[in-house]
């Protein structure tokens, strides 16, 4: 398990303490599609969340109060956020001024994005002068071991996907929160770099050198005590021309009881890869048990989580029983909290 | 592809040419397990290799002339390779002195090992004072696309496994060798270092970000004309607790049309995993063509090759005999040449 303080290679004792609040930074980019992060931030850490700031002719906001980095620290912030990607995952030259000025106004900066902070030279120059902190969520510990496939205690449940960027976080966030309001001792682990933020810990699973990525699972979640639950992001899909290997080593490593199909009902072609078909809800829950018995032989699947953002309430209620009846399987939107919900947080209860 | 040159970051008019010989280096380590990479060479690129290089206490030989670096130089040697393994990929402070004197003696140094010949200041210092060249094939190139998973022309077959360390690679090799032999415009892809060593190119594929492992896959077989054929290295298998999603990746990035499955009759159990039986290999080709089919929709197993180097002949005869009854495929040692081999190479040439 990498904490930030771990992630920078600091001993956390030699952090002297910033205040808690966040400003999510959301650069000039035009589209909502490249603010994942922020989004998350203001659904899952709201109460870190101290506002937002968007460049000249940025065209997205996450609906929080607009500040300057100087406003944001008067309001409790200790870190500036980098909230967008850009394509390419770097830091455009545009950004460069407005992070400098979040430096001096006494922000540490965080990103998640696959290019480093400190690879900006003028960025390292100030953050060093001034004493803050660069800190990059993507990067791996440098001490994964590789994967053992030793079965270990504790109970582990991961949500899986019929697609990348359909909920998977959101629900494996929801699970978690929704186990521990029962008083179950369970814990979100977080595998991208928005889960990561927003958790405070996990490991960035697709920056790993695939040699390591199921011993980077193994050690993401450890043996625990036996009642102990596990929540696992799951990344990418066994169905994914690209990432389907990010999705099997995290399947192996984590050695799940459970797993939750996360699905979005609108999508027809895996995203971004047109000719490749979504597969459906019941490929996806054999092939995550024929692949992932090799390391958890009674491997089974809880049920669906459904992503029914683009729906209204009765449509989201019919699709969600036709899925529940077809499957067989408690069927629910996390993000639509009732009985549905917590039919599905028996589920995953169910021994 | 990464040829060398690029793998070391210099433009290939920059190098100052080399004799092309090797001296394979030993260490000092006691078991001939360690030696994958000195044994590969020695088997595969025989005519490069002007002799080996123990030190004492090493009880590990290649069978070649044991040489000093000045007589190595002496007999047309260019380069030391580091042959061998140590427990963690490390150089041990016992080797750098020797490595040091080949550095002297006028020898670049070629290494495979998981840590970087630059990080060992000693030699890093040396090598820039001297003008020797420090060269670890262990580097995938910097601009490995994400998959397209878009199909390509031209032909590929990939070797699978039951397992890591049977001989996906001698396979790959043989396959190559063969083809070529029978005037087919045949390609050896090498995707470890042993492989990337004798072939001069490929992608350490194992050392890649998993993000991009199927995207490495793709650029180092890439659209050829319709007749070609690449004959990928394979590595490990999709039944390894610890290395199935390089398995999957590189399955997924290479697109294959056909591929063999390589099985060592004599083992039982995922080596160095106790308690994870080897897979048949009918579950290997039920696995390899379930995943296969996403990139490649008519993938199909044209053949079997088994490691028999622990059986006589007669022995070798019967289990290879037996395989192909049973599974009504191809079924050849490579390393025993013949009529088998031949019907394996068939196989490989039917559309």
């Amino acid at each position: 398990m990498t904490a930030l303080a771990e992630i920078v290679n600091l001993p956390a004792e030699a952090i002297p303490p910033r205040a808690p609040g966040l400003l999510l930074f959301l650069g000039d980019v035009m589209e909502a599609g490249y603010a994942k992060t922020a989004f998350g931030l203001r659904d899952w850490a709201a109460e870190r969340c101290v506002g937002e700031w968007a460049l000249p002719g940025g065209r997205v906001s996450a609906g929080l109060l607009p500040l300057m980095p100087r406003e944001a620290v008067a309001r409790g912030a200790g870190a500036l956020v980098i909230g967008v990607a850009n394509v390419g995952g770097v830091i455009p030259f545009s950004w460069v001024p407005a992070l400098l000025e979040a430096l001096a106004a006494g922000l540490d900066i965080v990103s998640g994005l696959h290019v480093k902070l400190r690879d900006v030279p003028d960025l390292a120059e100030a953050a060093d002068r001034l004493g803050r902190r660069l800190i990059d969520v993507r990067t791996p510990p440098a001490d994964i071991p590789i994967a053992s496939g030793v079965r270990r205690t504790g109970r582990r449940i991961l949500t899986v996907g019929t697609d990348c960027a359909l909920g998977k976080k959101y629900a494996a966030l929801a699970l978690a929160q929704g186990l521990q309001d029962r008083n179950v001792d369970a814990e979100f682990r977080g595998t991208g770099q928005t889960g990561i933020m927003i958790s405070g810990d996990g490991i960035p699973i697709d920056a790993v050198v695939v040699d390591f990525i199921a011993g980077a699972a193994e050690m993401l979640s450890p043996a625990a005590a036996a009642a102990h639950v596990d929540v696992i992001e799951g990344q990418g899909s066994l169905f994914h021309p690209a990432y389907a290997a990010v999705s099997l080593g995290l399947l192996h490593g984590s050695q799940p009881d459970l797993f939750i199909v996360c699905h979005d009902p609108g999508r027809n072609e895996i995203l971004g890869y047109p000719g490749f078909p979504l597969p459906s809800i019941e490929a996806v829950i054999a092939q995550t048990v024929a692949l992932g018995r090799l390391t958890s032989p009674t491997i089974r699947c809880a049920g669906v989580s459904l992503n029914t953002g683009a729906l209204d309430a009765d449509e989201a209620e019919t699709v969600m029983a036709e899925t529940e009846a077809r499957l067989a399987l408690p069927t629910a939107d996390p993000m639509r909290r009732g009985p549905r919900f917590e039919r599905l947080l028996d589920a995953c209860l169910a021994s």
